[in-house]
């Protein structure tokens, strides 16, 4: 379904974006405030020109759209997501669990996601139809019985506006065990079975994108959190799970 | 101060539980629930039991401290502090941030202490009157300028009851750039000079021990909430800084 030029070329990039990460991680690189204060990099900035510089070369007419340096031909059959840096709070801190998120959209549909980390050299790569694989080896979730057995990742309270808060709060209250802090990894672990509920909101479409294919081509499920499949144009509030029956438990409490 | 022989036993110590922390790590170990709901694996036995008996043959007059099977000797004049898997739960949902602690105390203070991080391979050791060392390179922290400049982490909202919970919110409204997470792995950024604070409560003997040589080596101060030195009977109420200026002013605020 996705042309395996494609799949290279997304391993490319991920390629490109790694010793660029590699090389400004704990070197203490100026952070600059955001207009919506996240914190960027000189590194952030790097890795996606990087990035964006092979899909000019290899892909001219394919849309872009970066965290960094913004968008381009979003109307187009494929259209690239790229965050270079998720988790810079992480990255700032010199804490290895940042990652590079690729996604690619093929009329309006996501078909492949990469979560790479730079730092462990982990690579995540989901391709629509395919298992998704963590450094090549097939990957999947794993069963989990009820929400009162999962384990669960949000990244941090500040994501949790007004209501989100509330409803959030009562869903960590009634899992097994639940942390703050993860950012990408968090998905990448529940792809790879060992977490089975990210619960999160505010993100981004650079935050979400690559996400989607790698947990679903490991059997789990991503929606937001009226259930309804994430696409270009989501809110943002994201519930990941990898058994479907603590996806739809995890739902029911959070409208509750 | 601290006898040659004595700092290369604690790393024969780390040496040994460190490939039994990566033999288990992301195998889906059983999880039992300890009397005080705090997750213990086979891991934490094992790795415990390798270090356990390594002392028994080199120093069997030392004492004996540890997380999993308690203590002998206390009264020593050297003591073992041992916590074989600190963050029980980053390592049982995948998250390479556990760490191996190992702290010794002669004539009840803290003289020798190592971090070690099994699948990073990251080392922190501290030896009272050396500098500080992550994989043998010399570290220190670094200077910030004020509360409003730091960067700080704390592991999990469930450590502070009460009084605690408030203060230590207060806190984090002031520094730049606050995260939940990290467990023992925080303390060793902050020795490696890439985070300004760990404030945390509620942590054992064995959570803290190994943390103290390891900062105070690297140019830091860790003390409890009330600029108290850590001992082997501190209330576990822990402010970890780089900078002694934002250590005190974290005190200043945290007392308020």
């Amino acid at each position: 379904m996705v042309p395996s030029d494609l799949v290279a070329l997304a391993h490319q990039l991920a390629d490109a974006a790694r010793p660029i990460a590699a090389r400004y991680f704990r070197t203490g690189v100026t952070v600059d405030d955001k207009t919506d204060q996240s914190p960027v990099t000189i590194a952030d900035r790097e890795a996606e020109t990087a990035m964006r510089d092979l899909l000019t070369r290899h892909v001219p007419d394919h849309g872009v759209f970066g965290e960094e340096h913004g968008a381009v031909r979003t109307d187009a059959e494929y259209v690239w997501v790229l965050d270079p840096i998720d988790g810079t709070k992480a990255f700032i801190t010199g804490l290895p669990l940042f990652g590079t998120l690729i996604g690619l959209f093929h009329r309006g549909k996501p078909v492949l996601g990469i979560i790479d980390q730079p730092i462990l050299q982990e690579r995540w790569l989901g391709v629509a139809g395919e298992r998704s694989t963590l450094n090549g080896k097939p990957i999947s979730v794993r069963a989990c019985a009820s929400v009162a057995n999962a384990y669960m990742y949000s990244t941090a309270p500040s994501m949790f506006a007004g209501g989100y808060a509330k409803s959030h709060q009562t869903l960590t209250e009634k899992v097994k065990l639940f942390r703050w802090g993860g950012d990408c990894y968090a998905y990448g672990l529940l792809a790879a079975g060992h977490v089975d509920l990210v619960v999160e909101a505010d993100l981004k479409l650079y935050d979400y994108a690559a996400l989607i294919p790698v947990i679903t081509g490991a059997g789990g499920v991503i929606t937001d959190w009226k259930g309804k499949p994430l696409d270009m144009h989501s809110e943002g509030a994201v519930v990941a799970a990898g058994d479907p029956a603590v996806h739809r438990a995890a739902l029911d409490i959070l409208s509750a």
